[in-house]
C-alpha cells in the first residue's frame, strides 16, 4: 500500500494523527530517484525553460542522449532576470536594451520561491545557489486607494495603520457581540471566555474590550531619550477605512495568506536566472540556441523536428521521443502531428496577461526617507502593486518593480508604447512616492502576452478547460510528451515546471525500461 | 513654533492631514548634526557599548577629547556576538568556550533591528555595514503547547494552520453576528455589507459564509504534474485550538504586530557586533579595555574616575564631564557621589532576566525537512522560543537560538549549570524537533542577568519606577551625565542607547558652548 492510498484510505483524521507522531512527512515531492536502466535512446527536448532543463538534465543523469532546441539565446524562458544590456523585441513592438547598472536586476518573470516548494529548493541545493529572503510583506509599505471617498480616499496609508486599526474593529466588534450572546449557540461559555480573551490580546483591545488605538498602528512620535514619551497616533475610524476603498479586494492580504506566498519566501542571491543557468551548465554542449521549431511530426515510431536554425537554415532532427515544453500560444502557431485533443487544448486554453517594469532610481528613497526595506506596496491603480528589493539594502542606487499586474490592466499597460509604460507608471506611482520624479534613471518593460517564444505570464484554467482541455495534455501522444507550468495544478510556479520535467522523466524511462 | 508645539496645539487630526500630504515626516529622530564650536573639554565615558561609543564618536567629531573606559575586552556590552572561541565566565559560574564552526554566530544580546529605528539604520548606512533580513515570524515554523488537551496539546503545529483556522473562525462568527443584526447598532447597512464581503476574502470563507477550511492551512497533498489535483488537509475545530491552549498568549502574534516587530526587521551580515567593532574603529586609541570603574568622584567643577587598570593597578583619571553608561545593576556596587534621587533610581529600577542559548546542528534539517528558513516556533514550555537562522540558507551546518526566555524562567535556566541548561533546550526541543538529539553538536548559553558589567537584559520600568525613579537618571548631576538605553523610552532596544548618546552629546555641547 503507498503512503497515499494509506491516507486515502484512512482519512484526512488519521492523517493528522500520523503527521503529529512524525509518521508522515508533510513533503509533497521528493528529489527524483531513479534505478538507471536501458538508457540508449535519443531525446528530443522543445524549449530551455525550466521543464526542458530539467527534463534534459535528469535524462542525461540517467545515460540518455539529449538535445534541447531553444529559440532564444539563453536559457530559462519565463525565468528570466533583465540586467543592464538585457535586449527584448515585443511582438510587434520596437527593440528595448535595458540601461540598468551593474549589480541592479529585474526579475521579469519568476520572482520568489515558496518555502514550500520542495522541488525548487531541492535544485537550489543541488547546485549550491545562494539564497536569501523574498520578502513577500511589508507592514511599513503602503496602500493606496484611487476611488475611494473620505479621508483616506487618494492618499498613501502605512499598511500597519490598515492591519492594525481593522483587527482592532472587528475583534471589539465580535467581542461585543459574544457579550450580547450572539455567539451562545456556537461555542460553550468557556470556550467564549478564553475567545474574549483572545481577541483582547491578538486585537489589542482595551479593559473595556474596545479598540482605542494601538502601538500597533503606529506613533506620532516613538519614544526616545528622557522624557520623550511616545505619543500614539489616532487609529482610523473603520467608516473611513471602508468609504476610503480600503476593503477592496486589491488591499486584501491574500497574497501572504496563500499557501504559495506566506513567509517565508526565498530568493537566489543575484537573480533568479541562477537557476536555469546552474541546469544549463550542466548540459554543455545538449542545447542548441535560437533554433525555432517549425514542425513537430510522429514517424511511428519516433519523431521528426522542423526547426530553422541560428543562420535561418531549415533543418530537421529525429529522435526516438520528444518532450515539448512550448508554451500553448506559441505551439498554437507550429504544424505538428499532435492528436486533435491535443491541438484543441494548445489553441483554447487561456493564459494570463501580465506585464512589469524595473524603475532604477538614483536613490533607495524609499529605505531613506520611507523606511521600507522589502515588500509590497498596493494600489487599485493600474500598476497595482510596486514591490521593493529585498537585496543590496542602502546601497547607492536601486531598482524597483514599478507594476507587477494582471488580465485587464496588463492588456491595458502592455498596449502602451514603452515609453507611455514608463510615464504610467511614474505618474501612478509619484502618487505614493513623490520622490520619483526627482530620482527617476531608466526604465525596462515587459508586457508578457507580447514576448516571444512565451506570449503570457502562464496557463489560467477556467474549470471547464481543465475538465475538458487539460485531461489530452497530461498523456503521451504516442512518443511526444508534453511538459511545462501548464501540465500541473501547480501552473505559473517553476515547481510546476519542475514536477512536470521529473514526471515524464520518470514515464519515459519506465517506458523505455519496460519495452 | 517647533513641529512637536504644531502637532501638539493643532491635534491629531490636522496632524493626519499633514503626514498625508506629505508634510511631516513620521521620523522620530534625526542625525546628530550640531555645529561645531568650543570643543575644549576632557570628557570620560564609562562604558563601550552603543550608548558609550556613539558618544565618544560624536564628541569626537566635534573635536572633544575623549576616553572610553570598559571593563571588557570587547567594545559593544549587550550588543555581543558568540562566535568560535568566545569565552564567558558568568557570575559565580565556569567558564564556557563556544566551539561554533566558522561563519555561524549567535546574537547573544541585540538581534534584530526594526524598520524603524531611524538611528540605528542611520549609523549602518554611515559605516557602510551590510544588512540582510531578520526574518521575525514564519508561517512554516511551529507551535507547540504543552499544557492543553486534546487533538493539538503536546504536539507541534504549523503555525499557518492555527492562523488560517483561528482567522477562519471568527470571520465566521463575526459575519453570522452581523446576518443576526448584532452590529446593526455600530454600523451602517452598507457598512455591514462591505465588512461581510471583506470577511469572505480575509478569512476565507465560503458563499454560506462559513470557515470550512482553507489552502492557506495547508495541503495533505500540493498541486502537481497531470492527475495530482491538490489535497485540502481538514481544519482544526475552534474547540481543538482552545483546548489545545493555543489561545494562551504564549503563542499571541504580539511580537509580529507590535510595531517595533512587525515586518520588515533588518541584522547586519556576519553578526550584529558589526556595529560596534565600526564605532571603536573610529575611537583607535580612545578605549581602555579591561578597566574596571571603582569610583565616580565629583571635583566640582569636573569628575575624577578611579579605576583598576588592565594589568590590576588602581589608576584615576580627571575630565571636565562624565558620561555614565553603565548598566544601573553594575552601577549599584561601584562608589559614586551622585545624589541621593540618582542613587535610589540606580538601586530600585527592575532589570529584565533573560537568556539565550545557541546550539550547533550538523544539519539543518529544519531547512531540509522542516522547509523553516528563519523565523519562530513558540512554546510555553520554558525554552519559549527557537530562532531559526536568517542567513546561510541550505549551509552545511547551522546554529539556532534553543530559548530565548525571560522573567522567571530566565530565571530558573539561568540557575542551571552550563550542561543543565544545555540538557534542558535538547529536551524540550526536541519535541519540535525529534532530530536534536541526532544532529547536536554544542551549545554556548548566556543568563544575562550573570553576565558580569551587565548583569541584566535591560531596564524594565514598572510605572511606578518609571515616574517616582526615572526623572533622577535624565538629569545631569553638575558635569555627570548617565545614557544607555535606560534613560530612554525606548528601553531593550539599541536604537534607545544611540538616541541617548545623541542627547546627552547635544546637552553637554550646548553647555560648553552657552558658558
Amino acid at each position: 500500500m503507498t503512503r497515499r492510498d494509506f491516507i486515502e484510505r484512512t482519512g484526512a483524521a488519521s492523517y493528522l494523527t500520523l503527521l503529529g507522531l512524525g509518521m508522515i512527512p508533510e513533503a509533497n515531492s521528493q528529489p527524483l530517484d531513479l534505478q538507471r536502466g536501458k538508457a540508449d535512446k535519443k531525446i528530443i527536448i522543445l524549449g530551455a525553460g525550466l521543464a526542458g532543463l530539467c527534463s534534459a538534465y535528469e535524462l542525461t543523469k540517467l545515460g540518455y542522449q539529449v538535445t534541447v532546441l531553444e529559440a532564444r539565446s539563453r536559457p530559462g524562458g519565463r525565468v528570466w532576470t533583465v540586467r543592464g544590456g538585457t535586449t527584448e523585441t515585443e511582438i510587434g513592438g520596437p527593440s528595448q536594451t535595458a540601461q540598468f547598472d551593474k549589480g541592479l536586476y529585474l526579475n521579469g518573470g519568476a520572482a520568489r520561491i515558496p518555502h514550500n516548494h520542495e522541488t525548487t529548493l531541492h535544485y537550489c541545493r543541488e547546485f549550491n545557489i545562494p539564497l536569501e529572503i523574498f520578502m513577500n510583506m511589508n507592514e511599513g509599505a503602503y496602500y493606496y486607494s484611487d476611488n475611494g471617498t473620505g479621508l483616506l480616499a487618494n492618499k498613501r496609508v502605512k499598511i500597519r495603520e490598515i492591519h492594525a486599526d481593522v483587527r482592532g474593529y472587528t475583534g471589539e466588534l465580535l467581542a461585543k457581540a459574544a457579550d450580547q450572546k450572539a455567539l451562545d449557540q456556537d461555542l460553550t461559555k468557556e470556550d467564549i471566555d478564553k475567545l474574549i480573551a483572545y481577541l483582547k490580546e491578538e486585537c489589542d483591545l482595551d479593559i473595556t474590550k474596545k479598540y482605542k488605538g494601538s502601538e500597533r498602528h503606529g506613533y506620532l512620535r516613538q519614544g526616545g531619550y528622557g522624557d520623550q514619551i511616545p505619543q500614539l497616533a489616532e487609529p482610523h475610524s473603520l467608516h473611513d477605512i471602508i468609504a476610503g476603498g480600503l476593503f477592496h479586494p486589491a488591499f486584501s492580504n491574500v497574497s501572504e495568506y496563500t499557501f504559495n506566498q506566506q513567509p517565508v519566501m526565498l530568493q537566489p542571491v543575484g537573480g533568479m536566472d541562477a537557476i536555469p543557468y546552474e541546469f544549463a551548465k550542466r548540459l554543455e554542449g545538449k542545447i542548441q540556441y535560437q533554433t525555432e521549431v517549425k514542425e513537430i511530426r510522429k514517424t511511428q515510431p519516433g519523431v521528426r523536428i522542423v526547426y530553422k536554425d541560428k543562420a535561418g537554415q531549415e533543418k530537421e532532427l529525429k529522435a526516438d521521443y520528444c518532450i515539448c515544453t512550448i508554451p500553448l500560444p506559441v505551439l498554437r502557431n507550429i504544424q505538428t502531428d499532435l492528436s486533435s485533443d491535443i491541438r484543441r487544448a494548445i489553441d483554447f486554453t487561456s493564459y494570463m496577461n501580465t506585464g512589469k517594469i524595473g524603475l532604477q532610481f538614483k536613490r533607495r528613497f524609499w529605505e531613506e526617507d520611507d523606511k521600507i526595506f522589502g515588500g509590497i506596496s498596493r494600489t487599485n491603480m493600474d500598476i497595482t502593486q510596486i514591490f521593493y528589493p529585498s537585496y543590496n539594502f542602502m546601497g547607492k542606487k536601486g531598482l524597483l518593480k514599478g507594476y507587477y499586474n494582471f488580465h485587464d490592466r496588463a492588456v491595458k499597460m502592455g498596449n502602451l508604447s514603452i515609453a507611455e509604460r514608463e510615464k504610467a507608471a511614474l505618474e501612478q506611482g509619484s502618487k505614493i512616492h513623490p520622490q520619483y520624479a526627482a530620482e527617476f534613471e531608466s526604465s525596462f518593460s515587459l508586457a508578457w502576452q507580447k514576448i516571444p517564444y512565451s506570449q503570457g505570464g502562464w496557463a489560467e484554467y477556467t474549470d471547464v478547460q481543465r475538465k475538458r482541455l487539460y485531461p489530452a495534455l497530461i498523456k503521451p501522444d504516442d512518443e511526444i510528451y508534453m511538459a511545462g507550468e501548464h501540465t500541473t495544478h501547480l501552473t505559473a510556479w517553476m515547481a510546476g515546471a519542475l514536477e512536470s520535467a521529473k514526471a515524464v522523466v520518470d514515464q519515459i524511462h519506465r517506458r523505455v525500461n519496460a519495452s
